[in-house]
């Protein structure tokens, strides 16, 4: 029997407007109205929240402590780091002035209030935050500094696309600074380590950790890490970065301490965030046809309960059983915390609920109509396996108590699944036997193709950029030089010189 | 014998200098060297997330839904309500170009990217949120529409004061939509009584809800209602609002719903919100000549130990005891969550660590030498009796067993002492017996006045603006009308006319 989906377009037909799609049918985020920024509806927000309760006890549980910094940032801060004014001056809101005047009858900025020195929007906080580092830091016992924010940020972007481009966005960015090198980059790695951790455990979204090829590095660093991810086109998704900064910014913003020795030092920093856009890699890993399907870890309901009312005299049994349901899961933990049990008693049709939930993707759906009351049962929908064999939704009846009793464990069984499944589809999309450019070139002009992991001579400077501008001309750039890849034998495909690692090449967002 | 206090200046020398010192000395704020803006330090910004945590789980619990709104408005939408315009004009960062360019050396803004319509840095939301619920409300079934977001606002400030008046301040906005005015009227006073709640119970500071005099309202709003907290100096602080919007804001953004006739109407809106305001009036309710006394249920440390080591032998066996009473105290709860015990391993020595944490108010500082292994006690410091009698610090030994077994109740006692002090002197110092501007005169120019109650006709025009004017010679304002003054008698202090409420008046923040 053919599916009809709850969704009006299929992945297979046209990807991008699935993931306009679900973003739009399950209420998850629209157009503002407002240039290139969202509104973030409950649903998105839901999952943003959770995304940064999880996020933020890692953060804290390494000793990291969480700050606020000014939202703007003087042109003067921002041209003392040469290579950073080069990578955002492009893309950034400029605040020039300070107040509002009529005249015949529009509001115009009042000539009188321009800025002696315009104000830039943060796109980033590096600037800022070194200025008050530099404040607070003398000596050795200051250090390591560990300092994150939670915050909106803004880059002027040309084409936007909700959750994974957007003028405004939200994240948190970590900055710290260190003694030295070593403690610097353990720093970068650690932050990295907890993206990769925190990317397949709460948002069961597998990812590869690597370092970014030169071209690709965060203006101002001498080593960019990140991690990627592979949605369901192929494509990658940067979903993750960590910087190792140097000495750079701690000169240009006079990051000093004083040593064991008592002679002054560099500080030798990093930076490391992760934003909204997750939240579209989580569409387009886990999504189906029929919308989100949200990691249970991250879902703002774990588990929604619809009861089935007919205007009668049962409906005020139904409504009892459900509370007593709910109130039954709420007293059950899931992953360490109380379940999220949500009983919806909006006036709508039981359907047309079911449906909603379905395409937000809450992981588990509960109805409950007057049989089930009776027969002390429930009728439950799993999110990640909602078909039958023949076509038809998978709901089984299950009694109530074993059903409250399994409830905890059939979500650890979905957040699984949800992981098996986009886990199984990035190893068998990766290819990693090609050994010269044509192959590259069959491999990406074939069938669905997904990332090439191939022989790498790190070129850097001009040989570099002619690899970029070859491989641009596919639609391919270079992602992360896999942490735990293989060695490197043979000869970069590219250069023809020998490799000295492998680096991953596709499509990406 | 005379103390000798934390802070290099007292309340009763220079109450203005001490909310700096306290600011500074405990680490919870600076100027961030950009106009306006201040950066939140670790301990500032803990007190807020714990605010946030507090405030957000009442919001939710009201059935209210996150969202995030763009952080620029279009001037277009700003336009649309004439007295909000007003209101705002003067005192918004205006956005005018999106690129920056190299000009011999210097960046300016880029003459190619100025944008067509210029963008205002949000100062609050109603226009952008009004024109999403716009979209969103179709019908009476979607109403009430209760949304709120948490976000950074921006209001150019000529003269700032860190936490208490900033260019950009974090808070949270609700906004809700209604089918009419009884509706909207009933949201306004829960969010009104959720602050009192919040304020009185989550920060032991006590305040007076009331609805403000008409030259005090909101750009826009139809009502606004506020709660007021008194500083130790006597002045008041407006800790809190909520407004009545009517229907002008719903008229300008077009939000109509479909009754159940089938008529379309305009729906009644309202708006509530508090900030890092908030976190000024704690400093300057609870605060002493020792710093902070933070209250219990918003320290980010409820519960500091010290280690006092000597770099010998007996510290390993010091820090030992000192991890297990930490493990005793983390597994104990007061106010519902589990106790957050911190234990201070920093590389400085003990009594500069003791003094530190004083100075931040941690609630409990529990200092531990070898001495009190051996006996199994701990030395315990209550923040709200720093001194005895005689002026020592009132430390007291107690059996570490005790100690854990009572941290709950005594976490409790503190809260409810730090309340206690804070009403009796806010009771204190609310005047009810003046019958006539020349006894308000006497009064405020006396010592240390508080605010007078008075009976008051509610005037308003040009006859309020005459009042509004005399009481600003004074550097006096009109607070609010308490909610639960008594029944209004006699005469209007100002026009002589029969009072029909009583209104408070006092200086101000």
């Amino acid at each position: 029997m053919a599916i009809k989906h709850a969704l009006p377009v299929t992945r297979e037909k046209d990807f991008a407007a699935w993931y306009q799609a679900v973003i739009a049918e399950a209420d998850m985020a629209e157009e503002s109205g407002v240039r290139g920024c969202m509104v973030i509806r409950p649903w998105g927000y839901g999952i943003w929240e959770r995304i940064q309760k999880l996020m933020d006890a890692r953060v804290k549980a390494a000793g990291v402590e969480n700050c606020y910094f000014p939202l703007f940032i003087p042109l003067s801060f921002f041209e003392k780091e040469a290579d950073h004014v080069d990578g955002f001056a492009k893309e950034m809101a400029v605040v020039t002035h300070h107040r509002l005047r009529s005249v015949e009858g529009k509001l115009v900025p009042d000539p009188d209030s321009r800025l002696e020195e315009p104000l830039v929007v943060r796109p980033t906080s590096e600037t800022v935050i070194g200025q008050a580092m530099s404040r607070w830091i003398q000596s050795w016992r200051d250090l390591p500094m560990l300092t994150n924010q939670w915050a909106n940020v803004v880059r002027w972007e040309m084409r936007t696309r909700m959750f994974l481009r957007t003028s405004e966005f939200l994240w948190q960015e970590g900055h710290t600074a260190h003694a030295d090198r070593a403690d610097a980059m353990e720093e970068t790695l650690r932050a990295l380590e907890m993206y990769r951790d925190f990317s397949e455990t709460a948002l069961a979204m597998p990812v590869v950790a690597g370092e970014k090829p030169e071209n690709e590095r965060f203006p101002g660093a001498v080593a960019t890490y990140s991690i990627e991810a592979m949605m369901q086109d192929g494509k990658a998704l940067q979903a993750g970065t960590s910087h190792y900064l140097g000495t750079g910014f701690a000169e240009a913003a006079n990051i000093k301490y004083q040593d064991r020795e008592g002679s002054q030092q560099l500080c030798h920093t990093t930076s490391w965030g992760v934003s909204t856009r997750m939240i579209g890699g989580v569409i387009m890993v886990h999504g189906d046809d029929d919308g989100l399907r949200c990691p249970p870890q991250i879902a703002p309901h774990q588990i929604v309960i619809v009861p089935m009312l007919r205007d009668n005299d049962e409906d005020e049994a139904v409504i009892a059983y459900c509370r007593d349901l709910q109130k039954g899961l709420l007293g059950q933990s899931a992953f360490g915390e109380p379940i999220r049990a949500h009983l919806d008693m909006k006036g709508t049709k039981a359907s047309t609920k079911r449906w909603g939930w379905v395409k937000k993707g809450a992981p588990i759906v509960v109805e409950v109509g007057g049989r089930d009351v009776a027969g002390g049962n429930v009728s439950v929908l799993r999110r990640d396996r909602l078909y039958r064999e023949d076509g038809k939704t998978d709901s089984a009846i299950v009694a109530r108590e074993a059903f409250v009793a399994d409830a905890a464990a059939m979500l650890v069984g979905i957040e699984a699944a949800l992981y098996g499944q986009a886990k199984a589809a990035l190893d068998a999309r990766i290819e990693r036997g090609i050994i010269d450019t044509a192959g590259l070139d069959t491999y990406f002009g074939a069938d669905k193709p997904g990332w090439a992991e191939v022989p790498w001579a790190k070129p850097t400077g001009a040989a570099l950029d002619k690899v970029v501008e070859w491989l641009k001309g596919r639609k391919l750039t270079l992602r992360n030089v896999p942490l735990d890849a293989a060695a490197a034998t043979g000869a970069c495909i590219f250069t023809g010189e020998p490799a000295v690692e492998r680096v991953l090449v596709g499509r990406s967002y």
